[in-house]
């Protein structure tokens, strides 16, 4: 009997996390949609489409960003939820604030690629790192949550781990406001700042999985 | 032989869910599409910029609201199909039948988006609340069909908690019925009628877990 | 060993289900960007604004149409996939042009929508009706061809099982082409055709259940 | 205790081929979108409306063409990842990669349907190829990671089936390169190439499936 509760135990988060891939997976195909095809008429010399082409570049440059960005968070939230058993009302919500900042990414994500190359640069900038805050505190929310009731995670968890995770997203929160203050001055400086963030993300991950 | 069989129960809903958290998933990711990047020359000013932003509040509370309708709506048949282990030709259609509205409820989203600023407000409101209506008329519908015979439902499942369910989805009813015809004479009301129940619902949710 | 090597046998299609799944999904749900909020000035009366609306009644009954018929299609998939246990190249290209059309349904749709109302009408329903032909022919494909090797089907399955649900796909492709044919003489009248076989084919389905 | 250890296995990467399921379906839905009603006015004759739906001929095959390169991609991907049992950083981010150009391909499918009837033909089929060569690319490198560390293969998977899988996908990086260069001087044979790729990946896939 006790293996099927465990079954069921299991069951729990699954549809969870089904239903958020779903909405990882489409946020991140929607981004395609900013890539837009050129208006020219049918004489087209090649040289001019071509031109045309590579001065989108800050779509192209957002399109990437973006993508890995939100690829980012589909792997946080999956090794979140590895750990996640059970779920409550706050686990949900937590869960759908998430959801709901990983559909809006493409919005500020969109602003930066139309106004990068403008006088508003700076604007878009401070929006799109801002964005970034409410991320990682609704990451950070999620694992708060979760840890609160540790009938929650799964059995064999250490102290250490639920630690090391909660480090792991804490750490991020700082950096994030550094860059969103940042943005104010240095808009470029402060987009680095989290791209590298995001690059470091995913090489720590390797640890990550191994403290498992 | 029995264990088997019980599997083969368990996975007659499993799809049915799957292909619903899909619907959910995309119907509430398309919502974004709504938000669109304001079309300016490469001369612009912040300012200029941030004053139109912000002019697109109705958009923007249109986005947050809706999502987390249909959150709620997926929260709910979550809950619901949890209990739901076989289907028949009823089920099947009352799910088409919610899965049809979760689909819509972005257009009277995008209506109201649209015209909340404007003389059109009551008539978009109107729309917007006689919408849940029918989304909360979907659900009594699906949890009638699966009541009326007990061998679709959950095995162990107890008569309170059956009722317990169908009360809670009953009860909706007559608020939004009100909603909607007080949206004639007082649209922002029934609006704001619709937002409380939505977020009562949220939290009521907590009720139906333990009760289960 | 033998169980394990029929829960290895499950999962083969398991995962072509989920996929389809998403792809029913998505189709389904991408119908309601056909939805346009009409473009008006923000002086604009109600009565002018539901004016607007309403005329675009041929938009909102193709859009109830199309996803009814995807769901449908959908249901029926998800019947025949449940007594396909292994697959083939076969099975996974005749599932492929399935999805194909599955995707394509919203074009025939969006041009019935938009030309209904015009001197257009019979070509767009022949196009219409057309599509339905071709969609039946690839469910009835898929079954050919995983019935043209048993070991692909489920153990159990009787061969009148197996009899009953080729017939049912079968008996459907002479009602569409002569819907199809009679679409260039009367258009509504095989749009009519087309609605009432996917009533019948909801209601029937009910049997084909019960065979199983 | 093997038993549970071999089903957490089994799960490691069942979620990310479902959350790839969910990219690789709406990158192929997504398509459709490409497909536009003409904008005509109410009084349009039939004749004028069915030349312009025939004019838009590369549109269609460009949607043929996307849909089952995207999809022939699926099946591989199915294909590779039923021999790939657990997963480390390397092969998240080689997926992440595949999942991106997934993503893509819809792009330079739009700028091959709306500039292959003009002077820029060679131009869009060049990039149409060259993304194919990194497409090609991206399922080598998932391969290679994955065969470095055994441990995160299938158990019984024996060296022979590894190299032919590594094989069948390396013998095509040269057929995609040289289709890329030929692009430049005779543009339709190279895509002509590429078609004639993927038929021959579809018919060989069967191979490789009977090698398992």
């Amino acid at each position: 009997m006790k293996d099927k509760e465990e079954l069921m135990v299991e069951k729990e988060t699954a549809r969870i996390e089904a239903f958020s891939d779903g909405v990882f997976a489409i946020a991140m195909t929607l981004l395609v949609l900013e890539l837009r095809v050129p208006e020219l008429g049918e004489a087209v010399v090649p040289s001019v489409l071509a031109a045309k082409l590579m001065a989108q570049w800050p779509v192209y440059i957002a399109f990437v960003i973006s993508f890995f960005s939100i690829f980012i968070m589909w792997v946080n939230h999956h090794k979140l939820f590895k750990q996640i058993y059970r779920r409550n009302t706050g686990i949900m919500f937590a869960n759908g604030l998430i959801l709901f900042l990983v559909c809006c990414v493409s919005y500020p994500s969109s602003l930066l690629a139309g106004f990068y190359d403008t006088d508003s640069q700076q604007l878009v900038i401070s929006i799109y790192t801002g964005m970034f805050v409410l991320v990682n505190l609704s990451y950070n929310l999620l694992w708060f949550l979760a840890c609160r009731d540790r009938k929650l995670l799964r059995p064999g968890l250490t102290e250490a781990a639920i630690l090391g995770i909660r480090n792991n997203y804490l750490y991020g929160l700082p950096t994030y406001i550094a860059a969103f203050i940042l943005s104010f001055y240095f808009p470029v400086s402060a987009l680095l700042i989290c791209v590298l963030l995001w690059i470091y993300w995913a090489i720590s991950s390797k640890k990550v999985l191994i403290n498992r």
